[in-house]
């Protein structure tokens, strides 16, 4: 730390994002990417734009946001388009919590929300989830903080049905909501649905995971007009040009090219049910998962070890030194090819530790 | 405002970024964009980087961090990349700042130095410029705020030499010097060379100018290891995936394709020359610029009627409703054509006007 850090970050831990080893070429399995690459149309889109790259986007990224509006069925001024999801969510936590409003959220959840929180100064209550690992709602009712929930939760995958969403948002109308639904396309129920009818409720997404754009950095928050337009503000002082010229473009081809990706996002549903069989006739214990990854524990071999063991054949998966779940692995579902590669390197670790 | 939006933004004015009009096709002199498409080299880089968007980029963007550490001649700690300069600047306002720690900067500069500070509740001291609109070095010596100089300032386009610059910096080690560095290679001499020598200096720079990536969104800052670690600390707690697969690589041939972008610039600075020399035939003052813009009046019509008139015409500048330069207009210097274009276009309206 230099000596001139403000000493209101002397305690600020970062996030760690997952490792991208530059090493070796390893089967990816670790950070929660679509294994498809994008559409033709992206290649094309993005092209057009590179050509104009001397010239700034447009703040508004008019066409995206309109065909993204319509896709979810919600109005031009409901919707903000954002750089990744990340962005939707700090922007969220700066805008609706502070010093006096605070956030509540699992205790074991996306890592980045106690990361906004530390970063903008709000105090924030982690619930721990119950013992199967799911999310009990009535822990959210009767709480005066705000409240950020993923939907299917990470890395977890659990989802909660939207009908207990809907009863967390509609149990306190004075509080923010936040659903981030960054792995909804895999299984959950969408509360976007909601925003009409509750104007504390905010739903984030993102094209990174089932719209193959982690790489471009797209997300999106959709919410009440009002919600949104304390977002903008938030936006326009901080990064006004914040979605590029040739990520507006991907995201204009994904839109476009929507049943692409939902038949993507149902290999991966298929591929998800080959390997939860896969690895429960190994004798693991998997959590029921409706996103595009697993969480996955063996009585035969700790967590950690498992890592390893799997980094050592060239296959990365994510492990997380955390109380309650140090025993587990998230799996980022890939191709079928992939995931069996995966389930054979785990007979083979397995094997030779039984020797 | 929604009945939720946090009390501490409640009198939060967001940055107006320049208009990008969607209804006809202007001459667009107004956001300070290069004329010039970037290279060829670019085109390819981005596309082959459109095939990969599934996967996230590497946080820490290497390979573009290796190769700007070497154009500038500095460590590869002692840069970090962002999501344009405009979040580099917004994470030094963070990090550096405080609401103990006030930021000093000049009353006419670049309009997003006091909303960040607004954004981040840091007290601003905003110096006047001298009645010739340049910056008194002197006003800058002997006060305990940090400081962020834009040189060349906007929208003035003078500059300060360098001795100047190191003055301010050397004249309180205990407090953070940011020189803006937007515009520098259009005319003005970089303090880049000074960060080994003073570790409360941060300089920070963008693509989106001489580089022509304004619609890509690249920026950057250099100092000591210690100024960028904390940087980092406030990336990687707020959007570790700052710079996108598709910016990166436009980045790598920006910087391999260094000669053609500095030609650019040289080719600016001839049209500026130009336009300079017709606008003073024509009567009006302007400003002696070392950037990609001339700010001038006319003693025979209002900044705003130019304005108007202009856009009337086809032609878009930058007009700015504030005290002291109400009168002016930033001009963008395009290309030959269009800056003779905006000449003939000045000597009709002006024409017109003694009818």
């Amino acid at each position: 730390m230099s000596r001139f850090f403000s000493q209101k970050y002397s305690a600020l831990e970062a996030y760690v994002p997952g490792e991208q080893p530059r090493d070796m070429k390893y089967i990816k399995l670790n950070t929660n990417e679509s294994p498809f690459p994008p559409s033709k149309k992206t290649e094309e889109a993005v092209l057009a734009e590179a050509k104009k790259l001397n010239l700034y986007s447009d703040p508004e990224s008019y066409e995206l946001t309109s065909l993204t509006a319509e896709l979810f069925g919600v109005g031009y001024d409901e919707i903000l388009m954002t750089n990744g999801s990340d962005e939707i969510l700090n922007f969220a936590f700066m805008a609706f919590c502070d010093s006096e409003h605070g956030i509540a959220f699992p205790d074991i959840t996306y890592g980045f929300y106690p990361v906004f929180a530390a970063l903008n100064g709000i105090p924030c209550k982690e619930i721990p989830l119950k013992d199967d690992f799911t999310v009990c709602p009535d822990d959210y009712v009767g709480i005066p903080e705000n409240v950020v929930i993923a939907n299917p939760n990470a890395p977890t995958g659990i989802c909660l049905p939207l009908s207990e969403i809907e009863r967390i948002v509609a149990s306190d109308k004075n509080r923010v909501v936040i659903i981030d639904e960054a792995y909804v396309d895999f299984g959950a129920e969408s509360a976007i649905g909601l925003i009409k009818k509750y104007d504390n409720l905010l739903v984030t997404g993102t094209f990174s995971k089932s719209r193959s754009l982690a790489g471009g950095r797209l997300g999106f928050g959709i919410g009440s007009e009002e919600l949104i337009r304390d977002l903008k503000t938030v936006k326009y002082s901080t990064n006004p040009y914040n979605v590029n010229r040739m990520t507006s473009a991907a995201g204009i081809a994904a839109v476009r090219d929507n049943e692409y990706y939902m038949q993507n996002a149902r290999t991966v549903i298929k591929n998800r049910a080959y390997t939860e069989e896969a690895l429960r006739s190994l004798g693991f214990n998997v959590l029921e998962s409706s996103a595009n990854f697993v969480f996955a524990e063996s009585p035969d071999i700790s967590g950690e070890e498992l890592y390893l063991s799997l980094k050592k054949k060239g296959i990365l998966v994510r492990h997380f030194n955390k109380k309650r779940i140090e025993n587990f692995n998230r799996i980022t579902i890939g191709t079928l090819d992939e995931m069996k590669a995966f389930v054979r390197a785990v007979e083979e670790i397995l094997k030779e530790k039984r020797k």
